[in-house]
């Protein structure tokens, strides 16, 4: 089997105008949908990040994946990584998938996934069970709450209704969680913070507790918006509530903020665990965590972290190194979804429900064939179908191209979001609070 | 594709009668050769430990494996690890295979192999492919030198030929080398060490080294028989002589022995790397290692290791850690360098030549199809067959099963064969210099 043509399709969804400490959401996310066609007829695809700096990173390896047989990864992981930097590849001050020093790995990812979903389809096997077989036939995800301002994202006949309007208190949260855990059955619940005042955040974590109790493990995660000052009085604030399979992810900036705050609230008796995806985006970044003791919880994610099989090693290095694994999304539609779910099936130590944007998407917009991708009781279930489970509805995919030519975006940028619609001076500063 | 049937095939291979820390190698050599029957007409090999215990532990999860589907391996360690110990699972006072407390993870091992052999099968591809694909089309393996008393082992019509003699001097250890190179071309060379007064062998690694040169890096390794204080005057006496690509493997007993070791030499400006697969045997042993800087090296080899992908997975974890890999060897035939070759080859991080018995054992016994698997400049190549691309000879396996029958041997004891046939009153004492 010999990849005979690789057809990529960048495509616009339409993205509710989300806040982060990053900024503010775009009216349309940016993906691109991979095709990977065979001489064996057979094609597999993947989705990865969207906008003209992906697009022309794939565009780089064509020559080298044309004509290669899907099996060879390694070799291509090798080929790319070669020349890998070791520069700052955290997240800090981009969005994820920004930093130019790891674009190889997301490259490398998209044509992976498309791989084995070849693979898996070559074989009639489900690419889970390619990569090494499942630990699990079904995978959790978490409740991703936002605040946002109100409506459902895009522009005119693009545009995507919205059922959660407005969210910017903590009552508004509560509302958002319900109605999201009333729709998706979700058992594990995120807050994207470093929005608000802490005070006001705190609070939503608060009601949140109130409302779902213990059984539903609660984070939050601002980003590195907090100073450890305000790090350690939100950790302080939330000790009982972050508790019980909860964590506190980026809460400031860099592994020696990371470290020092776990020293301080350690010095109180408070073990809440720190999670990372900002701080720790690479393998190199992982010992130097631990050694700090600035992360107990690592977010894997296929897309950036090299694909399914370095996320199983990091499942491994995690767990050789005592410390937990979680998953890290980005807005997506279902052929991630389904990658994320495959890989976190196949991982032991991913202890902890996914994270996913997925509810902030609407079928408008899904490109997966049958439409969007069922969840119950908040998990994803692998179906026994071969490869990633997923086809194209190829006119979706049109209608998505066509959204993509007619919008002027081509790269994420929430600051400039955020001075478009909120504040003509907005910046983004680090510690905020 | 479902396991229909686990057929197992306890053979004994004449082995001659070499002498290492542990003692004396018994005239037959005890390997199991699994056969995993599926209903898809395939059938998939491996070869691992032989013996009363490792039949018994295969036995023990036939109904575990009889009707699974040999993609579902994971599943499989998940079940089979539950129980593992976390108690003393090196090989400081057990021959390699004979620790009980990681008699699961060579169980495992057998049926992975078998299993990944099958799936390249079916799947039209080499192991090295299923798994992720190679990083290399060839594997380097090393002349593995032993002092030896005469004779080339087995008994009556089951004696092997013997080309090399006693060999209990630094001459005649030279004069091994030189045939083994002359004959297989390998481009590194280790001494097992631990036999003979350590001046002598320091002798030997030095007439091997005055004869080679620095483009064939050298090891030697003791087993553990060393004191620290012999080990660093070792050290010391072969600063470069084990330069360039050598190093010193197991010199002293445990973690704290050889970080002790390390700090001395280090003291004194001499970077001899350490390499161990007697103090490291596990993923929990290996952040230990790292931290006291006990080993820099670790060895893998997938029949203890719990099989291929945990070799892929220990490839990466020694990478982040900053250490190095190498492979561990015992007797065996075929099949067992098979399967080493393909998961060598799937390793990035595998950079020393591996460790193997082979040229230890003879054509008589050989029960791969075809015969002796060929090595051209110390290499064996990865060739385009599917699986493990290595077939059974089934006389050739009678023969071995015959063999197995006829001999008392049903447990690997070096111990038992030093007091036989050297010393009524010989017993293993660490350190014996």
């Amino acid at each position: 089997m010999r990849v005979t043509e690789l057809v990529l399709h960048p495509i616009a969804i339409a993205d509710p105008p989300l806040r982060s400490s990053y900024g503010l959401h775009a009216p349309f996310a940016l993906r691109t949908i991979v095709e990977l066609k065979t001489d064996s007829g057979l094609t597999g695809i993947s989705e990865t990040y969207g906008g003209d700096g992906p697009l022309a990173g794939l565009e780089a390896v064509r020559a080298r994946v044309i004509g290669m047989d899907p099996f060879q990864l390694a070799g291509l992981w090798r080929d790319m990584s070669a020349a890998a930097s070791t520069g700052d590849r955290t997240q800090t001050y981009f969005v994820p998938g920004e930093n130019p020093l790891d674009a190889y790995a997301r490259t490398f990812a998209a044509i992976e996934i498309a791989c084995l979903d070849v693979i898996g389809k070559a074989v009639g096997k489900p690419v889970c069970d390619v990569i090494g077989g499942r630990v699990r036939d079904e995978v959790s995800f978490s409740a991703y709450l936002f605040y946002k301002h109100g409506g459902g994202g895009g522009v005119g006949d693009d545009a995507r209704e919205d059922e959660y309007g407005e969210v910017l208190s903590a009552e508004a949260c509560l509302r958002e969680c319900k109605q999201m855990i009333a729709q998706y059955g979700f058992r594990e619940i995120k807050l994207k913070g470093g929005v608000l005042d802490p005070a006001i955040e705190i609070a939503s974590i608060r009601m949140l507790r109130r409302e779902f109790g213990a059984a539903y493990p609660l984070r939050i995660d601002p980003n590195c918006a907090w100073s450890v000052d305000t790090s350690v009085e939100v950790g302080r604030a939330l000790k009982e509530e972050l508790s019980g399979g909860g964590y506190l992810e980026d809460p400031c900036a860099s592994l020696e903020g990371m470290g020092e705050l776990r020293r301080r609230l350690l010095a109180e008796g408070n073990h809440t665990p720190q999670a990372s995806n900002v701080a720790t985006t690479c393998f190199a970044d992982v010992p130097r965590a631990k050694e700090l003791d600035a992360v107990q919880i690592v977010l894997c994610d296929p897309h950036y972290w090299g694909g399914m099989r370095n996320v199983q090693q990091l499942s491994n290095l995690t767990s050789v190194l005592g410390m937990g694994m979680s998953m890290h999304s980005n807005s997506h539609l279902g052929v991630s979804l389904m990658a994320m779910t495959h890989v976190a099936a196949a991982c032991p130590n991913l202890i902890y429900a996914c994270d996913t944007h997925y509810p902030w998407q609407g079928k408008k917009d899904e490109v997966a064939a049958g439409g969007r991708i069922p969840f119950t009781n908040g998990c994803v279930k692998i179906s026994g179908k071969p490869g990633l489970g997923v086809d194209l509805d190829y006119d979706q995919l049109a209608r998505g191209r066509e959204r993509y030519h007619k919008i002027p975006f081509r790269k994420r940028d929430d600051e400039a979001e955020m001075r478009k619609h909120v504040d003509p001076n907005w910046k983004r500063v680090l510690p905020r609070w």
